[in-house]
């Protein structure tokens, strides 16, 4: 059993699928919401560069590597490392994506999300969900293992506001080092009495919470995750990916559903990460990336609770854990990453 | 060994997948030369409507099912009917392609190919080559043999381009029951003096071939034949996937590398199929999928020489066959697709 993730992952998978969905919304950019992405502006650029890094280790269609306020990089830089070490293969998935990235990206459509305290977030929920679905079915043929992750500015807040149209109780994460909880629920207030919507009021109607108030990520996660019945599935987040997980038991979404996220979000005493997915029943699973250990200070405040999760961070970690990698030699590689990746020149 | 497929594929994939380059040229819209979209104006639509076709049955951004001037409905059914069948996975992949279809696909980028008596077909080959081999590098993770279908119109014109900028001798089939020789031929000529390329002049330099002559499937064809070296790769298709194995053979791209077609092009005596595939040295396997057994007249020509080939149709169909089966279940299943398919209501 490797020893940086908890509790054991046992198992193994043969033909592993790093799966990540990429997703604009204007909820992520009210200022101060959102750390993905240094300006309000350039949120739109970041999960498509996230998802160019990743696949290439070049930024190719945003000025700059997406960043927090605080400096720290993005976390496809782990992301990205993790994948290396293993050879796992990568496979993004655009929805309701208005910036679309320079590699290969699977398309499911839709448009980005609406600023959810002025109209309908997601209005093609459905077709985004059904659409989403075909795409499992046929990952379902090839993969024994799909992880999924995502990159959505703004993802916390439509997490949130859709937890709480479910009717739960607690808070969520943030990439920001101190949550600005109050602005979250300011926003999440104001979308609820926008659609008539009290907490629980559409415990029974899913669908509806991701069209009014949730964003295009959700959806197409709900959809793969109902494709994908059959082969194992593992959310690789935090607590956006534990809102996913409570539309899924809402929507009866059936299989071998986990999740795994990093012990950054575990410590996170702001959010109910734990208390979400343990009321859910859902096993879930956490890596130490051991980050305090980089030799790059911006990559060491993760450790100190900067950025936390997002492109998968924790699950792609906890695939490289399970395959034999050693925590120090994901930070090696992490580093590495990081100073050799290509910016685009300016 | 099944009775319908010449002579035996041996191999039996334990996960194999279906995968189809869907691209536009202005080349295709060129009067008189491609069969596929009963106007020129409509050709733009026809690839994603087949992929809309296959993977819903349903036709959804195209105003009619995609059809030849003879009245032959598209190719596709006989695929979705092999592919119903067997339960085998699809993905269609973009490359160049104007107007995109409204289920899951992979995007690859790149401009449609531009008319080839009047500039530069693909300046961005390269980039589409580049891009498509790290898809292949993907997929050769998770399936042990990928079959590679095409959906393009006046594909086969800018083939014939390619074939005699590399050297080849022989003609190429056609979607027409009575191949456009002279007016292929004309096209090919005037691309050829408009670029400065003889016969032959390209043989070593085979993407410039591409680029200044050919259409945007064949970058991708080419990129994703490379990544996936070490899974077994089936070109599925007539003259046009030909003449990619010829530009594969030109840029030293190893692997297990066969193609598979449909009698009816094997039958074409107009057009050089099996010259250039055995001047080339490379396996191929044909399928009969008995269509003059529909009950459809449409159908039933197709054994009379109408549309021959496109959208993979003669590797599915093998596909079928060693799955298990029977020619005339095929054939059934084919007239149910036609018979069943959603089209948009006007």
């Amino acid at each position: 059993m490797p020893n940086w993730i908890y509790p054991d992952f046992e198992f193994r998978p043969k033909r592993p699928l790093f799966l990540c969905i990429i997703s604009n919304t204007d909820t992520g950019k009210i200022p101060g919401l959102s750390a993905a992405g240094t300006t309000p502006e350039l949120t739109d650029y970041t999960p498509g560069a996230d998802a160019e890094l990743v696949e290439t280790n070049k930024i190719i269609t945003m000025p700059e590597l997406p960043e927090a306020p605080g400096g720290s990089p993005t976390p496809a830089i782990v992301t990205k490392a993790a994948l290396n070490l293993t050879g796992i293969p990568s496979l993004f998935v655009a929805s309701g994506l208005r910036k679309k990235p320079a590699i290969p990206y699977v398309e499911l459509g839709g448009a980005a999300g609406s600023d959810i305290r002025k109209q309908t977030a997601v209005p093609d929920a459905r077709a985004l969900y059904e659409n989403a679905e075909l795409l499992g079915k046929k990952l379902a043929r090839l993969s024994d293992c799909v992880f999924i992750g995502e990159s959505i500015a703004g993802g916390t807040t439509t997490a949130l506001a859709v937890l709480k149209a479910l009717g739960y109780e607690g808070n969520v994460s943030s990439s920001f080092a101190t949550n600005p909880l109050e602005l979250k629920a300011q926003v999440v207030q104001e979308a609820m009495a926008r659609a008539k919507i009290k907490e629980g009021s559409l415990k029974n109607d899913p669908l509806k919470a991701v069209r009014e108030l949730g964003d295009p990520m959700m959806p197409s996660a709900l959809g793969v995750m109902r494709g994908l019945l059959g082969t194992k599935v593992v959310l690789a987040g935090g607590t956006q990916m534990a809102a996913v997980l409570a539309l899924a038991k809402a929507l009866q979404i059936e299989g071998d559903i986990s999740i795994a996220t990093t012990k950054y979000i575990i410590e996170d005493r702001t959010a109910g990460f734990k208390d979400i997915v343990e009321s859910l029943g859902i096993p879930y699973y956490y890596s130490d990336p051991g980050l305090e250990n980089s030799k790059i200070p911006p990559v060491q405040i993760y450790a100190q609770g900067y950025v936390k999760e997002g492109v998968g961070m924790g699950g792609a970690a906890l695939l490289a854990a399970i395959n034999g990698v050693p925590q120090r030699r994901l930070v090696e590689e992490t580093d590495h990453v990081l100073t050799t990746v290509e910016l685009p020149k300016s």
